[in-house]
Order: C-alpha cells, then structure tokens, then sequence
C-alpha cells in the first residue's frame, strides 16, 4: 500500500479529523475513501480492521481509529 | 502553537499508534509528551481538550483521540 487510506462517511466528526489528518500528513499521502457514497469499499475497510468512522489505515497496515463518529454497521446502514 | 503534541502514557496501544503519527506527519512536526513520566503536563492535556491517550493536539489545537488506550483519570492514578 503506498498511501495511507482515511475512511469516513460524512459525519461532522469525522470532516473535521479529515481536515486534521490531510494537513498532518499532506494531501498527497492519503486517499480520502467515503464510505457512505461508495459503500462496495466497506468489505475493504472491515478486512483492514476498521472498526468505526473516522479511521486511518497506515501504510504498514496499522489501524488508527480516531474519534469516535460511527460503527461500520451504522454506515452499512 | 507551532507543533502538533501527541499525548501519551506508555501503553503499548500509545507506543504504536505513537509510531504511526509520527510516521505520518515527521517527526520535526510532533512533540511527544509521555504523561506518565511526565505528570506536570497532565492539567496542559487537560486543559486542551484530551479526555484520553493516546491522543495528538493538531496546531489549530483540534484534539483527536486515537485508538483507546487509557483515561487521563486512570493516567492520574
């Protein structure tokens, strides 16, 4: 995996760590994923150990689950 | 306020996500305050809005909470 991968779904809470992440990190080293608009990556998100919204998972695999905004199975809806 | 803190207690859930964001970000970029070691910190981290460590102070002073690891309360002792 060369990027970082953030994985949100629109809430306020998760916008703002957003933000925060992109400007810690740098744009160019993050892909932005949205869960709520295209949900067929949630398998992706939940296979890389994604718990709840907002998440970031780092190159090496880790996953960094940050403020809490939703569980997976609220995105999954 | 011209470095993002990373607040933390030496747990190793702290220890990890540490690495992460250090990762992420650089390391010129991130002060790492150990509260534990370094208890007269703790009212600093409070006063900033950390509920819980690990947790990383953006520059425009955002508080994210990383990963559970332990209540500044249980940080007291």
């Amino acid at each position: 995996m060369s990027k970082s991968i953030f994985y949100h779904a629109g809430c306020p809470v998760c916008i703002s760590a957003e933000h925060d992440i992109v400007s810690l990190a740098g744009k160019e080293n993050v892909e932005i994923v949205h869960l709520g608009s295209d949900n067929s990556r949630i398998a992706e998100a939940e296979n890389a150990g994604v718990k709840s919204v907002p998440a970031l998972v780092t190159k090496n695999g880790n996953v960094l689950h940050i403020n809490y905004g939703a569980s997976i199975e609220e995105v999954k809806g």
